[in-house]
């Protein structure tokens, strides 16, 4: 994990896939533990930059994501996490977080 | 465009996924302009952290991106951009700049 690239506060973006539809869940932040939860446990783990601690997504809802594959990209600052999810990923009920169209 | 929460940079994260075979391209970043360009032209225009400048993605390499749909997320701070592109997306020659498993 030494080339991983973190900003400065520790933190790498992570996007969140759906393995099987292709669907783009939810973009979230990762530090080096929650990479090494989410490796450990086959489950997606996130830093909560609001609540600041550690987040095992679906701890409360029941809809865990069961990891797949983990990719980097060319330039190292950023996470792929393609996961099986249990139920929704977004905390409105819909299945991505990316559910409205960008208006003016 | 009101509602987008750009961060202390005026920037806002822009995952991009290949509109037709779902895959997750890159993650780049838009600032306002950018968006606007976006919108205007109907290609992917990004905002270049390292050059500090608006870069329309395939202006040097032709590998344009024609913008299908533009997303935001639930808490606005997320842009989702699906395309379809002319060639590949990372500057590597691969298609999609995650082409790479994260090792420990």
């Amino acid at each position: 994990m030494e080339k991983l690239k973190f900003d400065a506060n520790g933190l790498i973006t992570a996007v969140v896939q759906d393995d099987a539809e292709g669907e783009v869940l939810m973009v979230a932040w990762m530090n080096a533990k929650a990479i090494r939860l989410t490796k450990e446990t086959g489950e997606a783990h996130f830093w909560s930059r609001s609540r600041e601690e550690i987040w095992r997504k679906g701890s409360t809802s029941g809809n865990v994501m069961k990891v797949v594959k983990l990719l980097v990209d060319c330039d190292q600052d950023t996470i792929l996490v393609q996961v099986n999810p249990s139920g929704p990923a977004c905390h409105t009920g819909e299945v991505s977080c990316f559910f409205q169209e960008l208006r003016d």
